[in-house]
């Protein structure tokens, strides 16, 4: 059965669509009442994450709200460090903490490659109900931390302002950070190709953390490993091509590297208007993004006008999904987000030509 | 009677100087035991900022540890908050905290601009006292934070990862906005010429929270204020220009602009490499950085490498203020930075042609 509304698909291939596909990073999240309820029965956070049932159930509820173009998985990129044996749990209020930080080579030397349909099973399952539930309506995405930024985590033990020991691991031991890198990149394509055999119909890899590094560093440590995942993954599954998106945090200074690596899009933040990352790299690729998420805390007039500005911005044709540049923050009034959704689907139509789906040439 | 060591002043008028100079953002902080012990003496940071002995005190200390090229005042960018009567504390552990944050427009309309040598005496006896007990051995830099960056403390009341207030303020009444940072850039001038007149023989502007907006909204709500900020300053004082660094972190998409502003340097963090920046904008400019703060966790040797890295990607001649990318971390080694100061002063004599200082053809 084909998927009713299969803009996102289009988009991130640059296809003709009627109008701008939108989702937002975040989207089932703490903004929402229903996500603390069902955050709160499961109790932690985790075992949110952990629990099929209730992943699949907090997925869902952005979109029987809103009329989002896509679901993406609700889980957690620490479920990598968590599958290698790092001990993941999160204190209340605080952040992340990995109980077993990785300091030494024999540490690094010891780390496992995580099976995923056994040691991340309930992702899988969570996948597979999601895809039930969704009943071909939107298409859902599955996600992962890059290397890089999944590194960061593991060696700091959790949250990092000045990345101490990750920083003196690359600059004293470059090769055994590169060692665990590629181990990553490894457990990577095994989690993402899992994720895709269970039913992710598009891929998104965050790299919260590429921005903290030069521009050499983040060649060789970060946009390195995510030209290696994006090597091994499945580019298509049951005859569906399976679009992929990159995301650097304060990354757009390297936005031409990313458009080298092969990736079908990338996800801007948003300093830099989405018409520039369009004339620098829209040949290549799709973008994603780029509103301030901070728009959020103004008025719906207010709001409608900056998503008018940022449709100019990219202009006529296919290849842009409408986002935030970063995830949707927890104090958010949630009709806000009804606003913006509405203001996308109805002032982007202008900006692509009436098309019939049925129809190869459009 | 003239500096013995002038190298940072000429470097910032891009003269001819024998070595690179360098200085450390931060280079009087918590990662030097003397400056804890003083600390711990005062009782507390804010008091530390308020009595000029104390203030002169660990000013002084990384100067008698190291051969630095420059000191810079210890004070803190909100002292002028504090002094427009906001009610600035700090509690332990975490950050600052004005206790009054404005929300209103009455707030905003009410607030006062502080004369300098009254509402901010201490900070001026500080600057006598600093270039008495400097005696003219090298120059001292005054400084203060940009009208965005103070406004996002005022209106948020301290630090802030979401910027909530400020940016629904910014979005829904850019005019009032307008208004607030007018009123900052106003008793910044005010600040900054009163730091001069005291005793200040360079300027740097800190515009730590300019990169959490959009190219747009860092062009209305902060650069603006930036250059009004330049054209109301003293540059020159007794005969001597006063040089003035603008540093807006997470800002080298905005190099060009910055260098247009009128400033004489700009400071970078270590996103790009420096010899990028100087094509980009060293005909107009000096440049003060580039190198990643967390080198200083990797080994001497590692250090002196990224060092030589440095001076080479800027090359050949003046206009290169050495420095770290962002400020120095309290929990670096003393040590080592002992090893950067050294290596930039012996690996950058290659750099510079030989001259003699009372030559002017030089």
């Amino acid at each position: 059965m084909p998927l009713k509304n299969d803009r996102l698909l289009r988009a991130l291939q640059r296809q003709p669509v009627d109008v701008t596909p939108v989702w937002i990073m975040r989207q089932a999240g703490r903004y929402l009442p229903e996500y603390r309820a069902t955050r709160t029965k499961a109790g932690n956070f985790l075992t949110l994450c952990k629990t099929p049932e209730l992943a699949c159930e907090v997925t869902l509820q952005p979109l029987t709200r809103y009329p989002l173009d896509a679901a993406i998985l609700f889980s957690d990129i620490l479920t990598i460090p968590d599958a290698m044996g790092l001990g993941l749990h999160f204190n209340e209020g605080e952040g992340p903490v990995l109980t077993q930080p990785l300091r030494t080579k024999a540490q690094i030397d010891q780390l496992g490659i995580p099976d995923p349909n056994i040691d991340l099973k309930y992702v899988m399952d969570a996948i597979t109900l999601i895809r039930r539930e969704l009943a071909e309506t939107v298409p859902l995405i599955g996600f992962a931390g890059s290397p890089w930024t999944l590194a960061t985590y593991m060696i700091e033990g959790g949250s990092t302002k000045h990345f101490q020991h990750t920083k003196a691991l690359l600059f004293e031991q470059p090769q055994l950070m590169h060692n665990l890198l590629h181990k990553l990149a490894q457990a990577l394509v095994l989690y993402l190709n899992a994720q895709v055999a269970a039913g992710a119909q598009a891929l998104m890899l965050f790299d919260t953390w590429g921005g903290v590094l030069t521009t050499r560093d983040y060649l060789e440590f970060s946009l390195r490993y995510l030209k290696d995942i994006l090597q091994g993954l499945t580019r298509h599954h049951q005859g569906q091509p399976i679009p992929i998106i990159l995301f650097t945090k304060d990354g757009s200074e390297w936005l031409e590297h990313l458009a080298a690596t092969g990736c079908d899009a990338i996800g801007l933040d948003w300093k830099i208007p989405i018409g520039q990352a369009r004339a620098r790299v829209g040949r290549q690729v799709a973008l994603q993004g780029n509103m301030d998420p901070g728009i959020l805390y103004a008025s719906p007039d207010r709001i409608r006008q900056e998503v008018a500005t940022i449709l100019d911005s990219f202009g006529q044709g296919s290849g842009h999904v409408f986002n935030l540049g970063h995830g949707i923050h927890p104090q958010v009034d949630p009709e806000k987000v009804a606003v913006l959704i509405n203001a996308v689907h109805e002032l982007s139509a202008g900006y692509h030509q009436p098309f019939n789906k049925l129809d190869p040439q459009s």
